[in-house]
């Protein structure tokens, strides 16, 4: 099986505040997000269908322009194709998954 | 957007010692497993391709006549039709997808 071990994985700096580490499935893409205080992702779409799960922290998101604030334990699923951004309220981790997979996120790694 | 609280969640019960809570996508499925120690998961195989995060506790996983140890922080890539089972060691939280989606647990809450 191909196994990892988050911590020891090397991140990839995706913005300013916005660190990933990329599990790449055949189908799918695993990300696990570690997001600074105040860091912003500014609105984007795209169409690979995305669940998030909170593990630390909290951030404001806005999908399809709905604002929520998302904490440790909350999930949220975002449609293909739907507008949406976010901003980073404390030290946050963040756990996830697109599909089709991110080929975007697995060249960083090529 | 859809959300949703895992602890709000209602578990269903998968087997002895085995709960799921059960994010649904349209072309995935997220689930929460918590796991009681000794639980077991016998060997099975489906075509959905599955990758899962050890979030809590730690588990003795096999995969196509490989195990190993997958504690807290460890993550596994299930390929689609390999044969996996599992002995849970301690009280463990697991965080997995599914694609394309458990239509057989989506059907547990209807």
């Amino acid at each position: 099986m191909n196994h990892y071990t988050i911590k020891k994985m090397g991140p990839k700096i995706l913005a300013k505040g916005v660190k990933i580490r990329v599990i790449p499935g055949k189908k799918m893409t695993v990300v696990f997000f570690n997001l600074d205080p105040g860091a912003v992702v500014p609105g984007h779409s795209h169409p690979h269908e995305q669940i998030g799960t909170v593990l630390k922290g909290s951030l404001e998101l806005t999908v399809d322009n709905e604002t929520r604030t998302m904490k440790a334990g909350d999930v949220y699923h975002i449609p293909s194709n739907s507008v949406h951004s976010g901003k980073v309220i404390d030290e946050t981790e963040v756990y996830e998954v697109f599909c089709p997979p991110r080929e975007d996120y697995l060249t960083m790694y090529e």
